[in-house]
């Protein structure tokens, strides 16, 4: 297809699509003339990608970038090809603080994988951001005097397993790995708001349950 | 105690603890002298909860004092006291666009609560932010071409319910009724991370499990 009508199928204007290109978050079509080129369904999908890191994360252009060089690396196994990806989406500074709570955090959370026997997370600890999210975020609840530990966080870790469980059954439904680790890199940025959402919603309807609505 | 001993033991300044109680976000001390007055228990937890909505959360201190004035409102029952309080915190802006994937995407949130019997969720739709919030988030899947409806959409939903019967578990080993509905709205704001940071680990977890790491 000619640009226009990838602008008209994905909803991206052309000045825009053009700004990708230049920025190189979008591969060059194929030259059919001096100056027209021709575009693919992969175009399609990876403008579809760019939008949701873009405008939907918040994901500055360098970063998306880098993201993007993530994704296309076929030399990676799928689990550091979509990590890796994952690891350079942008997060919350750390605290610079290796206080008491931080010390506390690292601990609790170290007994919580060695508990569900996640090896691969404690393997990887020293490197993830992920792992370091979780530190800081249990920190903070300790910090405020909530006195949260493996004990209490196991419960929601193996819940939050078997979500992700569904998540990669779904991946595994789409027909080639470039979509499967497009998706979820996707699914990454868009699914948390909906978890959040119906984290809430149950949350209420759990309450009206025990206690009624008045 | 003395306003310096709160300072002490909250670990908030003095003029920040005086800051709160001009602006009504900390109810005024026992009066036992001209200048001073006497605090107990329940300031340092109510200075708890505000460092949470406010440092932690973002919330604007007007925001702050309108959740803080359902969580005192004794007149309510436990459902409607929290969740005003939980309805009353920022959120992301809506669209103001009511698009085919809005649409789209209420059908499917609706035609999930009433495959899943979410009675209360259903009856408070109209009013929940919760639930404007779930169909936001759906339509932005929606409208970037990832086919979310009601079947996929359920699995998670039932897994987050499993979340809320453990919030609601752990919030009922407070003593009083005030720090029950205190401990829903902290762990609100501030219990949102670690599910994130949780649900992320697990996915590596998974995925090193389903397709190995190299």
């Amino acid at each position: 297809m000619r640009l226009a009508e990838l602008s008209e199928r994905s909803g991206v204007s052309t000045a825009t699509i053009k700004y990708y290109l230049r920025e190189g978050l979008l591969p060059p079509g194929r030259r059919i003339g001096a100056t027209t080129a021709d575009y693919d369904d992969t175009h399609l999908r990876r403008l579809r990608l760019v939008r949701t890191l873009i405008q939907v994360g918040g994901v500055p252009v360098a970063k998306a970038r880098e993201v993007l060089r993530h994704v296309d690396d076929e030399s990676l196994g799928r689990t550091i090809r979509a990590g890796a990806a994952l690891w350079a989406l942008p997060r919350l500074p750390e605290p610079e603080a290796e206080d008491d709570a931080v010390v506390t955090a690292r601990a609790e959370v170290d007994r919580l994988l060695e508990e569900l026997g996640w090896s691969t997370a404690r393997e990887l600890a020293p490197l993830s951001p992920d792992h370091r999210s979780l530190v800081v975020a249990v920190a903070s609840l300790i910090r405020l005097g909530y006195r949260w530990d493996a004990r209490l966080l196991a419960p929601y870790a193996r819940l939050m397993h078997q979500v992700a469980v569904h998540d990669l059954d779904n991946m595994e439904e789409y027909p080639s790995e470039a979509e499967r680790v497009e998706a979820a890199v996707a699914s990454a940025v868009l699914f948390e708001p909906v978890l959040k959402a119906m984290h809430r919603l149950a949350q209420e309807e759990e309450s009206a349950r025990r206690y009624g609505l008045s």
